[in-house]
């Protein structure tokens, strides 16, 4: 057995084998995987804005006057019009000076986090940061300290050991527990200490808010210093990539510094062009905000009648904690044989035994499915059994 | 001023400011930036694959039937059968038993390194190599070892002084300069050593080899252990993203244990299904790579005609060495002034003292679209003046 080998041996021994499932059909809530047609609440779709006929009309007519690819850079030639359209139209939604494309969400943090943060400056992350983050700063070479999850005053702490200055990074809702970090708390200790807090919006952009500005707007903060914002695409706009909100300093030394914008290729413009069409829609369909909520709380209000372990979660993100890596797997294949998609999340997506279903909603789901999805929650073992060894 | 305008005005003091243009056309060849058109040697869509009417049309076909964006994640439930269709494809063509599809060509190189090359274990980069080969080894917190520009001889030296093990990064076709690596000595060093060889061949894949397979089909060398393929789709084949190609567990360890896998949304299906259009391309046009290097032959010797300094390079990359960046600048704005766009490079993209244009061609342009470009070059001011001061 080669070196690969063994630690794929050592993973499945574990029962952390990751496989995945070919979608045949992927909408956010009726999929097709092979012959089964299963009812999804995996998808970060949370506007079923995917395949929406706008954003689906938008997309196909920018390829027939764009093409495909960018073939080049931003720098270079790839920068069209397109891109250039919605980084207008998402700071205007925002109301940030300007924002900034970047290829992923990924990238995107590993980007501003270098160009703000090098050798040996101060880099302070919420403990359950996406992995985006925690990569950032091991890339910009910081030194950093983590604090307990949502700890602000254990973060409060720190700052004041270490002196002033330095990056706050945070998830605004956490991707597999859904709670919101105190984003008012960290943006006053940022500001106190004369350092800057970088907010990774990914599952709150779209969902959060009166208008579906995401977390920022949730919380009455202004998109401007000492607060940098990050949003996905790829979530409740349904279509691709990220972008950066702040001052048009910040936006010109991420152009200039950030060697993840430099040196990849530009989005295809045809994806941009899609994705005004999702803000188009933001902004003249908001029941599907109001809607996703009141799923949200069916669920909720459903789940608490069946006694079941609800988390501190009031967003489309709602984990339910099963201990053990096996009994989240198991758990999610009883509802599978029910005809329900639900993830398994398992370390080290999560810390050792909070192994979970996390179910996601989609404002494409109807009451129907949520009591459906409930239905079949009732027929598993009782969840308490789960915390058990 | 603040910390970040001290930093914008620094870099303008020094003539590396970065502007982006906005292309309202963005073609291969032929672009509109306002109202100027332009003939553009920028692109890295080297087979004029981008607006290819079969690519388009296999792209907007995809958009109806998928929708826009993925949704998830490929282990959550963002794999569709159209990713999964374009793995067995590129495998095929490849040669390879595997593949796997990364959202950038960044990303890949990150994911890839980290998962290979851990904490403490060494990696041997060439100095020219992209930066997202560098930032890999950075982010694998590896003890990097940097070789001159393929001197492979050095190279032999370091892995003798180090001891054997290790991985071994390079670009397959360097990104700015057009040449090549010594694949075959760098397999030979890595297997004698008992090492990997990570093999970026963005800008090979498509151009080089009989069938278009790229640097490894170049050099006739096996798509297996020591050597690991990785290969950009946003270039050649006109699209977006990125694969990894090399055997079964290394793909499976990869799907296990790619943070930049695993932590992301998938590619919009539709992208995985323009790509596959392009391959069948690929197969069905080998024109055009053969068009693609008459007109590189074509070039290369009006330039030397003309007394240009050429650079070693048989790829569609030629770079003009100008010296400062100034020059570099000043060649670019002459070439536009005469309805040309050829793209000044400057530190620090390239090393300092070797700002450049880079021109770039593609299988999209004539003959006479070469001329127009040698023409336009022979009315530049000498190029032996741009070495000095």
């Amino acid at each position: 057995m080669n070196e690969l080998q063994r630690r794929l041996a050592k993973r499945r021994a574990q029962g952390l084998y990751r496989t995945r499932m070919v979608l045949d059909s992927p909408q956010a809530v009726e999929v097709r995987v092979g012959d089964d047609a299963l009812l999804s609440f995996c998808s970060n779709d949370y506007l079923g804005l995917a395949n929406h006929p706008r954003v689906v009309e938008a997309f196909r007519s920018a390829v027939g006057r764009y093409g495909a690819g960018a073939g080049a850079s931003h720098l270079v030639t790839g920068h069209t019009r397109a891109h250039h359209r919605l980084e207008d139209d998402l700071a205007e939604l925002i109301g940030s000076e300007r924002t900034l494309l970047f290829s992923t969400g990924y990238m995107a943090n590993l980007g501003i986090v270098s160009a703000l943060a090098g050798r040996g400056s101060r880099i302070y992350e919420d403990r359950l940061n996406h992995a985006s983050l925690i990569d950032a700063a091991r890339l910009a070479r910081a030194k950093v300290t983590r604090y307990p999850h949502i700890a602000v005053s254990r973060l409060a702490d720190s700052i004041d050991a270490h002196g002033p200055g330095g990056l706050i990074t945070t998830d605004a809702v956490f991707s597999m527990d859904g709670d919101l970090a105190p984003l008012p708390e960290l943006v006053r200790i940022a500001r106190d200490a004369g350092a800057r807090v970088l907010i990774d919006d990914a599952h709150g952009f779209g969902v959060l808010g009166e208008n579906g500005r995401g977390s920022l707007e949730h919380w009455g903060i202004p998109p401007a210093d000492p607060a940098i914002l990050m949003c996905t695409l790829g979530k409740a706009l349904g279509t691709f990539g990220a972008f950066v909100a702040g001052t048009a300093d910040l936006i010109e030394t991420l152009i200039q510094e950030a060697r993840t914008y430099t040196y990849t290729t530009a989005l295809p413009p045809a994806v941009a062009e899609a994705t005004r069409a999702s803000l188009a829609i933001l902004r003249d369909e908001p029941w599907r905000r109001t809607h996703l909520h009141a799923l949200v709380q069916r669920f909720r209000q459903g789940a608490s009648d069946l006694g079941l372990a609800l988390a501190e979660s009031r967003t489309p993100i709602q984990p339910l904690i099963m201990g053990t890596a096996t009994r989240a797997s198991d758990a999610a294949a009883a509802l599978r044989a029910a005809g329900l998609l639900v993830p398994a999340i398992r370390p080290p997506t999560v810390p050792e035994g909070s192994a979970r279903l996390r179910i996601t909603f989609s404002a494409a789901h109807t009451f129907e499915h949520v009591d459906r999805l409930l239905e079949a929650l009732g027929r598993l073992p009782a969840v308490d059994d789960a915390t058990a060894p």
